[in-house]
């Protein structure tokens, strides 16, 4: 940590805030620039903890040095993690592709997707029972008869299955249906679901927040990893900008600041992030080029009459075209 | 809802949507402009459930034109409410002054904290007993036992008490000691929060997500609404943008919007909105000057070792200062 | 400066960093922490141009402690200034309040507009003869046509009067008519317009960029003023956000950090910022409250029928009523 | 042009709007819906230039049918178009690199760069004579004497040369030497400078506004087409959001978007994107697999010296791998 000074600071100010810095065990060290003296801080930051240098006299602002995060922090864990769920794993060797329809809408449906996205390739099969949805007249997912089948899709063609939990009561029987739980963009600060996800130690692919920065992210991938779960893979999904001719904004750049400071996986969402179907081929391709751990894709049997997302999902047919189209890219990226 | 076609939408396109809309009940009315057809329908909305039209052939776009929410809509409920919390109202004649610290950090603070605030003319004490923080390694709160102590300043001093719920658990709780709940920003979007707090009946402060929209802020609000809860005051925090020099960017428009377009009362929170503590007097001001229906602010009886927000809040005295300072304000807005 | 090296830099790179510091004459002061080394840099920072400390090898990142805006620096000229304008000054005693058109339409328009605000109270006529539309095939201006209506309008009322300048062309003609120029957000970093006008000497009103920091705009008056021009007042004119219910989001807060950060006045253009007509009067007051040095907003003698900015000008009655609305704020806060 | 009217407009309003759009020779479809009142504008719209439906009474809101660009909207030329420049053209078959430093420092870097990157397999050399920099105190261009160096370098090696101007003065002085014109994210709505290089026929690349919307990016191409220059590049080189883990956030999503809604061609920056050299190279292949039609790279020979943007620019090494990894990507999507 480095405590900057203000120009006026005066001599007494900066001896209040060494004092206070060796009060706690720690050292001080000054420099005295020609404009501003700065303070560092050797020694355990958590002793500090009950005192807010900002608001002490003379302090112009606090300048962390370390991150907040240790246990996904790809300093003290420097190889890329490879996260095993159901009958697969995730990580820097394979390109995992997960499809799927937004929600569970029926039986058929479902079973239909799931044969067609595992023809195609994919190993997993996503389906949404607990739907978060902006409007309360919208349709909000059939839950447990919903997993329920889910898990007959996994019989009966050997894909694993992933979906939203949106609360405790969600979280409780999802468990015991799923491979692998997923926390929507909505609750990547949820921090109690985070808390329990973490004590469940089921696989969990957590979503970034819809304006949440890489570091928020990371923070709250810690909650889960600090109670004890490190089988965590990460998805971006698009940020919140001004720009509106994408629903959201891809944020490419976040896999490779993601990679740069933590060991987790990461995948992307093209459909979530741009809400626009005829791109989801070139966007999954770039993420394939850019390094990414795999994609999350919808599919839907009949896109034009789904009840929620329709406009973002692929059809079987075009899901097929896009499976043999990514091949290479994957296959140039060195990934199987 | 208007349907816009392609310039290139073949007459068999247009024909097919028309009837899409017509197999429901409804009405199509085309306009075939220059350049483009334009499909308006008249008729119930929600009977178009599965039909999306964005993916049906020859679609360019479609356009809303009622809004989604109803419940808090000011259409359909001209009159701004009044909402009733504890010994007092929050609404279009009154402006409320809700003041504590950021989080509930012992017995003698808080004690502290409400004798202060009473005095200077607060009537609502904040204080958190359930705090989401970034990090796991922060102060989480000290949960009932902080709000046990909050029950004890509301009886020690006539202040009605708020405090943040975070999970369907801490809602069980703190329904037994609060006059009214408070939804932040992380969860704004928990839907199942929302709805559980919907039945509980407790009012309740909806704050802003960090970058909602508008019209998200009402849905959540709606989500409430619709399960039997009209008590709900709005209260905006400043939003995310790419400007750092304060936290978040106060958008005191909102306000504006809020009013425009729903009955509910809205306070604004310039502590979080910016964390400078010398900002809150000129930006509580200006609330007051743009016409909301009070202020939730950030005191702390000793700022620099406050366990979380110390940069944010005010002082005993700076807070009785700005009191002094904005109740001319808050008469020249013709309010008490 | 502060140099943050990587947890596992070498004492070879610390060293190499360490003697570039020095062989331009400065000192190096190094902090040992648990996990990282910092190295504060004493001296003269011009002295380091040509070293790139971000990509040499073991630095993780460079804080920078000391703005590069020196003469607009509040630091360096801690008296608020005030700016004299043609007949009038602008500063901390004052709220100034210009109006007027978007555009100059023609003649006629002009001086009812210019009749209207003087006898309202407003001391600058507003009038744009150069106007930056998004679209080519928008109404581009009356250019010199519309200075010389400005000028009549002037000798009629004793207005003083501003106008935009888009390019060097339009400065030469400008600086012959008006008391202040205005450089418009689009050209907030158009650093060759920003020289010229610094080396003109007249008065000019800054407006912030679409998605300006403080700090970009800072520099950018730092650009005028150091060309030998001190006669400049920002406008905060709203930032782009991803919130689309008011056309920009008005950064109130960001006349604080103005005043903060820097010596020059600030007003608040409520007009562009939210492109709504019923939002300009309360966000006026909002601004008189906040401690802005005035306001500028758009009036027309027919909003319906503007050939710019329709929406948000308000009507001559509408003006004269928020004037008088506006006088007890204004007063309140210790202005005339 | 659709105009929605307010729920409780009254048949005197929506008689006025009819009247109104009448008046100018337009024919005005009503469609009376259950809550409000739609009406549908049909006919040349630039005819109703004057009239402000926003604030005509009763009047909610106007939604646009078509968009203001049409000289470079796909929909009026929808096959993608190819530019010629120097002695190459860019366009759908050929990913085209331009490769080179920020700044023009010195003759010696920029041929040293030129040969560099032309054996890489660039085939323009960007250079930077007139340098927009946020500080008046920062490195602003060698001006005409780089202009020089970069003609030499273009001698020496046949590579076609780029670089940017940032005033009419500028422009007057580069037409005598380059092969390709930029307009920088600061001068996108420069309107001045964009009808100028319209008026030149010079080749030009125009990059995206710093916050610019995909639409007024269209809409600032449409000033140089409208002038007269068809010959115009797009690029994207990140937009401002709120995440600040790189400098800007790329948005390759735009590649798509402007491709569906223009025939211009467009090329990617990831160094300007993100300010990160290591995320470069990934990038770049992203951008490949998208679709663009090639990139704009940042090299320097010792970007520890560089006088601008070094922590973003690649080594002469770094770039030739780059290359020889991009090869495969680029060929995989069908260019050359």
């Amino acid at each position: 940590m480095i405590i900057i000074m203000k120009p006026n600071a005066s001599g007494e100010a900066i001896s209040k805030v060494t004092k206070l810095i060796e009060s706690r065990g720690l050292q001080a060290h000054l420099s005295h620039g020609d404009e501003v003296t700065i303070v560092g801080v050797v020694g355990d930051k958590t002793k500090l903890g009950g005192i807010n240098f900002e608001v002490t006299e003379g302090v112009d602002r606090v300048v962390s040095v370390t991150e907040s995060y240790k246990l996904v922090n790809k300093k003290f864990h420097p190889e890329d993690s490879v996260i095993p769920v159901g009958n697969t794993t995730i990580g820097p060797k394979t390109f995992t592709v997960m499809a799927g329809p937004c929600a569970v809408e029926n039986r058929e449906m479902l079973l239909a997707s799931a044969e067609t996205v595992k023809k195609a390739g994919a190993t997993f099969l996503r389906g949404g029972a607990y739907k978060p949805r902006t409007s309360p007249y919208s349709f909000q997912g059939l839950e447990e008869e919903g997993l329920k089948y889910m898990k007959e899709a996994r019989d009966a063609t050997g894909l694993n299955i992933i979906s939203e939990v949106t609360s405790l009561r969600a979280l409780e029987t999802a468990v015991k249906y799923v491979d692998m739980l997923q926390i929507g963009a909505r609750n990547m600060q949820n921090f109690e679901l985070l808390k329990e996800v973490g004590r469940s130690g089921v696989p969990v692919l957590l979503k970034r927040g819809l304006a949440a920065t890489v570091e928020e992210w990371l923070n709250a991938a810690e909650y889960i990893i600090s109670e004890g779960n490190p089988n965590i893979v990460l998805c971006e999904r698009g940020i919140r900008t001004y720009e509106r001719s994408t629903r959201n904004t891809l944020d490419l750049s976040a896999v490779l600041t993601v990679k740069a400071k933590s060991h987790l996986p990461i995948i992307v969402d093209p459909s979530h992030a741009t809400g626009v179907r005829a791109y989801i081929e070139p966007l999954s391709k770039a993420a394939a080029a850019v390094g990414a751990d795999g994609i999350m894709v919808e599919v839907h049997p009949c896109p034009s009459c789904a009840m929620s997302d329709g406009p973002q999902s692929l059809t079987f047919e075009q899901f097929e075209t896009m499976m043999q189209h990514l091949k290479p890219y994957v296959e140039l990226a060195g990934r199987a």
